[in-house]
């Protein structure tokens, strides 16, 4: 089947890159777990056979050791508008969090507060009350339009002499609203707070300009929009300025100066490597390694373009085929605004997404009522898209 | 070539399991990183291609999210002497003993020492000095024999009233000492203080019997004696008994009551699993699953004979051909105190390690003067071992 939206992509092409598309199955929900890339198991049998099982010990030497900066300096390069020595790949999202919440604690001696919004995904919540709660803080809660996110004049509003740190998401997981982060973060800056802005939902699909916008921390996972396949390790940024002075609290060998002298003390490496703590994750960030290429080659922005014309695309296909049935959009219409994601909401939504996922169509479902679809640039095409609002509109044509 | 060992060995055939084991290359290093199993290349394809691939999001209702408790069980029953519920696989060995000291402290309030020894892992040691001192507490250090390691009477020389937690090795990364663990627990006990074992050094080589022995927590690798690659995921294990009162300070998404309900609150999901955080890294914990199940064929008892005559072999070939160039044992000679490995001292053992590597012959190098051999009991023959020996014994020759 063809589509003129696919015949006028200059992307298209690459969609055969990766495992399945040739199926029936309509995929939307690459914001929750990216399709594998059709080299990835080529790559990982190699690595076991070849590399694990070949050069067995002395592979730590001949790349292992350095893939996690190795590999958070492409990221940066290609994805995060970074330059080199600030991106560290490892641990989960969440222990990343956990350590750049400290380390901003930490680093704020004195203030009394964590500001973070009510609509931030669950764990950067959670770890913001554990965080503020064992660190003798409290958390100030922004209420948030949950179709929308947060804006630059709730931030002003909340930050303060008070403020240790500023914790929010550059994509909303719910809303897909992409937050001012420049106009943010300078307003954090203004009030002496530090900003850490969770990635999750951008990287790979809404570049992100990290050191022109003056970020001081970040972290975001890579089994979304690049590709690392179910729990690959997270990346964590930390602006050049503040790595001599910054600290994270799970000090472990791999933070350590010379790791491999194994002595009495603990003295956090120079650079970004001291918010490692254990062995790196080497053969969970295999994969990450050709999607981040493959990005490259398209062009970070020219992704976002092709990411901008899907979610605009089905935008425009909900007002025409759903909006009758009551669903409205969730997510913000601008599209400057709007991430790689929208979310359609329907009283009956939750009933929807169980059809849909017996007919092999896959987006995923949040509270209230929304059918977020998930759209992956470089693995999603116009047709699929199609075909899949199709499904959704027989789907609640079939509500009893 | 043939051994007469090799010929006695119940567990020979199982080595032809393994990749690689028919080059000349001798391994002495599987303490470090164990070679992998044959079938996890396509074990891994197979993943990325049907599983991830084809089953996409869904494949976290058809296993993924019950893996870490799933592969948790499986390594209890198998090699930990644990029953169900108490083994969960994630995040790092580092991230989990900074999650288990801090557990532990948080449920011995008003105590003031954590009690460990210098010769534990660097990563435990500085663990702990980091959680000494951001709960407000000291290290109380114990001074061991690198030759040997912590015994019950130094033990009980130093915890009191004032012990929050001892944490020790099972088997000592450097001498492959085997600590005492049931009655070094209960001395802590008596003193009112919990106990976490590491058990990076024992876990798929030497049983344990965590639930026997009273335990509370234990924390290991998986990348060792359990051929999960390089940088797979952790294993931590808590006792029944505690899961309902000890809660670890990284609340992510992942220990909360019903992740996927995303409410406002953080509430530690009943079980093991509240020592979860982030995602789980499904990739990552492929291979472990097929390295368990051949444990289980093979039995734990009858690796942990294997590997007994493995390292009695070598402590005698190391008498009667490197003694007479001044080499010593730096390792328990009695069989029952002697894990895994053997380490051999020499003034100049680190040029010997370095010539060693440059024939493809590959043990490793630990301060003061250590080669550490360490054998896998399912992957390393006599016939190798010997042959290492050999080259082992030309390198000494042929010291300047």
């Amino acid at each position: 089947m063809t589509h003129p939206l696919d015949d006028a992509d200059p992307l298209a092409a690459l969609r055969d890159r990766f495992v399945g598309v040739s199926s029936q199955l309509v995929y939307l929900d690459g914001n929750s777990l990216g399709r594998p890339l059709t080299v990835t198991s080529d790559r990982l049998r190699r690595f076991v056979d070849e590399e694990w099982g070949g050069r067995l010990i002395r592979g730590w030497d001949e790349g292992w050791f350095d893939l996690p900066l190795s590999l958070g300096d492409d990221l940066g390069r290609v994805c995060l508008g970074a330059s080199a020595g600030q991106v560290a790949v490892g641990d989960s999202t969440t222990v990343l969090l956990y350590k750049l919440m400290r380390t901003a604690v930490a680093a704020r001696p004195g203030r009394t507060e964590i500001v973070i919004d009510r609509d931030n995904f669950p764990t950067d919540r959670y770890l913001a009350m554990g965080v503020a709660a064992e660190c003798g803080l409290t958390v100030r809660w922004i209420d948030v339009d949950t179709a929308a996110g947060v804006t630059v004049e709730q931030v002003a509003a909340e930050v303060g002499e008070q403020t240790a740190l500023v914790a929010l998401s550059h994509v909303s997981y719910r809303s897909a609203w992409i937050a001012d982060v420049a106009a943010i973060t300078a307003v954090a800056h203004d009030a002496g707070a530090l900003v850490l802005w969770d990635l999750c939902h951008s990287a790979g699909s809404v570049p992100a300009e990290l050191d022109a916008w003056g970020v001081d921390l970040a972290a975001g996972c890579t089994y979304k929009y690049l590709n690392g396949g179910p729990g690959s390790p997270a990346f964590c940024y930390v602006a050049e300025r503040h790595l001599d002075a910054f600290a994270q609290p799970i000090q472990g060998w791999m933070g350590n100066t010379d790791p491999f002298l194994m002595g009495p003390d603990y003295v956090p490496v120079a650079g970004i490597r001291r918010f490692l703590s254990g062995t790196p994750a080497v053969v969970g960030m295999l994969a990450i390694q050709d999607m981040v290429a493959l990005i490259e080659q398209a062009g970070i922005d020219a992704v976002r373009k092709k990411s901008e014309q899907l979610t605009a695309y089905a935008v425009e296909l909900a007002a025409e085929q759903l909006a009758p049935h009551g669903v409205t959009l969730a997510s913000p219409r601008d599209p400057e605004r709007r991430g790689g994601h929208v979310t359609l909401r329907h009283p009956r939504m939750q009933e929807v997404v169980r059809a849909l996922w017996e007919r092999d169509v896959l987006p995923d479902y949040r509270d209230p009522g929304g059918l977020r679809i998930g759209l992956s640039p470089l693995s999603t095409s116009f047709e699929e898209l199609e075909r899949g609002f199709g499904e959704i509109r027989s789907a609640l044509d079939e509500l009893a």
